[in-house]
């Protein structure tokens, strides 16, 4: 890889968005789609979301740098509604529609992209906005 | 999937950030990730990463819903620094090191988890706090 004039990244590995309440947030993203949590404080709760890592940080308590054994995590913070997509298999599309209507989620709106793929959208506690997403929205997925 | 109690997300594929300047900010996507723009116009840009997708938001263009063909993307946005983390070889770290300082982008922080992974941490220029990681940082990576 020495030779790249750019070294390369995989992918993404975590994403993340700003909770007011990380207990409600947690439940939420626990009942709604069955992530297990890998680490959990009073400042942030990292789920597992298959290879990926779904970040939630309480507002305001990452503002400043995070001391930790290995170093420091530096500042970071938003206020206001974040958005990101779940990759879904076009099998499990229906099924989703049903969970969230039993979870009381409403389906905010429906786009059909002209690849074929849907997308779902609606909202966590905190109004971020969440996507569920069939292939064929982008030319990799 | 119709037995199972809560249908399945695999992954993330899409995670976004919030930028003041869209063209400023592609540029150091792309000169610094290497980054193909798959979409983009004055309101957002789509890069692909690995099979993943990275959205750079323009601040305060998505704050209203977005009429596309096919249906409304609910409105979202915020302010703040926001974070995510890129997956990278730990082959390439050290080309990673060299790279950014080529680039003149300052590593901010440097974290040795427990697992044996490495975090780099540096901004993009909106003060967005990026990631690169190497394996040994959570238990799926």
């Amino acid at each position: 890889m020495t030779n790249s004039p750019v070294p390369r990244v995989q992918g993404i590995l975590e994403s993340c968005i700003n909770v007011s309440d990380l207990n409600r947030a947690q439940r939420f993203y626990q009942s709604v789609f069955g992530l297990e949590v890998m680490t959990s404080d009073e400042r942030f709760c990292a789920f597992q979301v298959g290879h990926d890592v779904l970040l939630l940080f309480k507002i305001g308590e990452s503002k400043k740098p995070a001391q930790l054994a290995g170093g420091i995590i530096p500042p970071h913070d938003t206020l206001g509604a974040g958005h990101f997509a779940f990759a879904i298999s076009p099998d499990v599309i229906e099924d989703w529609r049903a969970f969230l209507a039993k979870q009381e989620v409403t389906i905010e709106s429906e786009v059909r992209w002209e690849r074929g793929g849907t997308s779902l959208y609606f909202r966590d506690p905190d109004n971020n906005l969440l996507e569920l997403a069939t292939p064929g929205i982008w030319p990799n997925f």
